[in-house]
């Protein structure tokens, strides 16, 4: 990708034109660091794909020239490729504290002999890496400890944003370090990469206050009910919220689900979340406290299918029971793609008798949950701060970096000084005063199913699909050598239409199998090799009058030698 | 499900806890009428279902009994069931005349030989059948032609308020009849059923005049480009706005969508919609028109993957070119569920460099698309002026009926005036002052896929979503009659990690299933019927070193006589 001894390269391998999978490099002078190492969850159509990860080919061949990944929070969509990476690399980790616990957590249940090396910074530090010097800047979002990056380059600062907002009442107390930007801004700084989440959003992005209001105002109306808050494993301002008002309204915190507890645990031992001692309890112990005196926090806020929320909504929880004496408050809002899974879970919770409560119930204005992204008025207003020469929106989908372009124009830079990038596309810049983009790195998504499996894998996926809406036919066919039925065709169907068990199809099934022998005897000098075409055109033939849909035909032909 | 020769029941098929399928049994005296008959899109994990239809053997079994159909609309979850239904009852269908329009376009193209009875009815008209007299109230909806039903019947009057909204600046000209339901409101009303689908919105919905405004605005400021609207296919209002717009300035319009072509011929034929002559052109006389003097609507508001919008958006439309000289306005907002593909069909117009306007558009306060549903404030108008003695919220997912029904309450019902029906649930009256719920008849959902399958037929579905999931291993295997393999296993997977192209993994599959036939012949008196399960469980083994997901694995065992 270095084609100068003096050029600085931006590349990002992931999260431009989409929302996940974070990952840039940066290079100058032959040497790389690497910011953020994300997974993306799965689209509708790739059926049993648990995530994807980026292609980091890239890094592969180039591995002995990455000096550093630079993690800017812990978020699975900025950490989540890193079991699949960092082993392979093993080159240092740059981050702040609690970071650096969620990502061990994450690579000890992923490979547990493997050990990073991480090194450790606070906010305000700065980390030299070869030609870089690497800033962390503090500002909000919904997980603590998150930074931008101001990086000091032999051709200038390259500022990155990181996942922000500007919230000036945060509820753990962490204020964007306003003043650091105003200093990289005076300084002057080269090129800009910022958040494009909220990029459509007029205005500010609310304070996690305002939510903490809102729970304040719940706790007192249902005071003498039992709560149930479902929100993010990972928005540990929001948990620590809950807990403060339940520890105010006198009642004890039981957590459920897995993920949300090894955060909280992380949290507290690192001391990031302080808990009263004797407040936290089990599930057993909630057994034997009053309704009103008992707060349950659990995951499900998305309607994940495993999730605590979604499995207390099919009546099916091990531990608690819902009813109508309860209160469930979803302290969240739908990620796209996930509005009707939430649907479901709050009709299956009304069923039971509970009361809801949502964002989208009428009438409501009580903000029960805020985004961690900022909106344009804070992208304006980190842009005047930071005042860059160049810049680059990231971290959203093409119509989000669109629109971000266009607010930069809007704040008085010139077509040639932002840039649109697609992922693998490289920026390169030889002088502080031009940038162009060059020719892209391979890059592409990576389907994990257990193992990764790679982008030319896309095949499985669509194998998947067409099994899925349509079945499969399996036959087997055993012949002599003289190519002659031997035994009774075996056929099986499964998630077909027309079914091998009704006994009526399995006999046409298997006469249109004993009717393509028959041809196949018939003329003369035809191949055993045909012989799965033919039987494929008269299965279909059978389904044909019923659907358009055929489904998948898998004849195994065996032909025994004697 | 009439126990008693003078009991009046209503018995939801479909519509109750969720949108869609509605459907409902109205009985007097032994003899029924059937309000609606419609289908409903299929929950994302019906895969390959084309729709889903209620289970109407209730009506199959008291066929003889069946007076007729009333249909309050013409939308596909009010009438889409009627080509599975109606061939095989042969009833009459009181409808408007739009609506059988509507119908008969449905029933030429799912059965060409049928030929159903019409009694065609104004807005206002009164029919008799058997005991009941219908009267057809004129309200507002998406769709002209919609009517709310006021059915007398011995027991006093059922109120039926189809789908609605209170437009009191209606762009057709026909506003809601409220004289008609402050009339039938002082006759008394016994019980009324009315749409929940806002119930969870506060405040009236947006009259259409609203859209109109915003396209006037709209086709103002973009007079020199090339402008495309997508929408319902079936929102005729909307498609007339659009049309009366573009006449004003001066632009032709090409309507795209075989639906909407044929919704739009309809209307113009029966006197709904007029178009001036010349007006509506060909695409391929479009071409020759310049692009500022053209106006496109299309389908495809929902994402849905072949209408109009979309195939623009994957630039391989036949037609339309889309590119950075267009305008696209989006004039619907996402159905639950829908929101990623409308969400990636704008991304894909971004990218070509399409100028897309869509509700989310940040900053954008322009209306340019009003539901066709009543918000709380109309729920609660028209239950000042119906005034019912007992009410049953329809239309709505389960939440929304509790709303709806605690909405009843507000207004000063007491809790036994008020019932959540369930679909199946029979209401009984054998008086005008109570009312009790029944044994339920049977109901469900009827998945079709090409042809009908049963309610019992979920286990396709499960079927396909493991297949879908996870793929599928399938092998034969050939015995002698001493039960020793006679030639090589064949072995194909389909939609697997672990794939038997893979030579390697292909030898591990055959010393899988040689290995289970070795273990057979050791066992003494081992049975060929264990050979199966041994097979699948050795092929799990295999898998379960990369994935905890198994696919499915259907071994077809042949034994030879001799």
């Amino acid at each position: 990708m270095i084609r100068k001894r003096k050029e600085l390269v931006i590349c990002p391998l992931g999260g431009m034109g989409e929302i996940g999978k974070n990952m840039t490099v940066i290079g100058y002078g032959g040497k790389y660091i690497v910011i953020d190492c994300g997974l993306k969850f799965p689209e509708e159509d790739m059926l049993g794909i648990d995530f994807v990860i980026p292609d980091v080919s890239f890094l592969m061949e180039n591995r002995e020239n990455i000096l550093a990944f630079i993690i800017t929070h812990g978020h699975e969509d900025h950490i989540g490729a890193l079991p699949f990476v960092l082993p392979k690399l093993n080159v240092p980790v740059y981050c702040t504290q609690l970071t650096a616990g969620l990502i061990e957590n994450k690579l000890t249940e992923a490979c547990p002999h493997f050990k990073p090396c991480f090194n450790i910074v606070e906010q305000c530090d700065h980390a030299r890496i070869g030609d870089f010097e690497v800033e962390f800047i503090e500002l909000c979002h919904s997980i603590p400890d998150s930074c931008a990056l101001a990086i000091t380059t032999p051709l200038g600062i390259i500022f990155h944003s990181g996942d922000f907002k500007f919230d000036t009442t945060p509820t753990d107390g962490v204020s964007p370090d306003f003043s650091a930007l105003a200093r990289i801004g005076d300084k002057g700084v080269l090129l800009a990469m910022v958040d494009s989440t909220n990029v459509e959003r007029p205005g500010f992005t609310p304070s996690e206050k305002c939510t903490r209001e809102t729970f304040d105002k719940l706790f007192r109306k249902y005071k003498d009910r039992r709560i149930l808050v479902a929100t993010f494993a990972s928005n540990l301002n929001r948990i620590a919220s809950i807990i403060a008002i339940s520890q105010r309204f006198n009642r004890k915190i039981l957590i459920l689900g897995r993920s949300m507890v090894a955060n909280v645990e992380l949290a507290c031992r690192l001391g990031y979340m302080k808990i009263p001692a004797g407040m936290l309890i089990t599930a057993e112990e909630a057994k034997n406290i009053a309704p009103n005196r008992l707060t349950v926090i659990t995951t499900g806020s998305q309607g994940e299918p495993f999730s605590g929320l979604v499995i207390m909504s099919r009546n099916s929880h091990k531990q608690v029971t819902l009813g109508n004496k309860d209160v469930v408050i979803i302290s969240a809002t739908p990620i796209p793609g996930n509005e009707k899974l939430v649907s479901d879970t709050i009709n299956r919770l009304f069923e039971l008798g509970v009361e809801v409560v949502y964002s989208s119930h009428g009438g409501g204005q009580d903000i029960i949950h805020v985004s961690g992204h900022a909106s344009r008025e804070e992208l304006k207003l980190l842009f005047s701060l930071v005042r860059p020469r160049f810049f680059v929106p990231c971290h959203g989908e093409y119509r989000h970096l669109v629109h971000h372009a266009a607010l930069a124009h809007e704040m008085g830079l010139g077509p040639r000084h932002v840039f649109i990038l697609q992922n693998g596309d490289v920026l390169r810049m030889e002088t502080n005063t031009k940038a162009v983009i060059g020719k892209p790195v391979q890059t592409g998504a990576i389907l994990v199913d257990g193992v990764a499996l790679g982008e030319f894998e896309k095949s499985i996926v669509r194998e998947r699909r067409d099994l899925g809406e349509k079945g499969i036919v399996t036959i087997s066919v055993v012949l002599n050598s003289h190519h002659s039925l031997i035994a009774e065709p075996q056929v099986e169907t499964r998630g077909t239409v027309i079914n091998s068990e009704n006994r009526h199809y399995r006999n046409e099934f298997i006469h249109a199998v004993k009717d393509a022998v028959v041809q196949l005897e018939r003329v003369p000098g035809a191949d055993v090799e045909g012989l799965p075409t033919e039987i494929r055109k008269r299965i279909r033939r059978i389904y044909s009058k019923t659907t358009r849909d055929f489904p998948t035909i898998v004849p195994l032909v065996t032909v025994l030698k004697r």
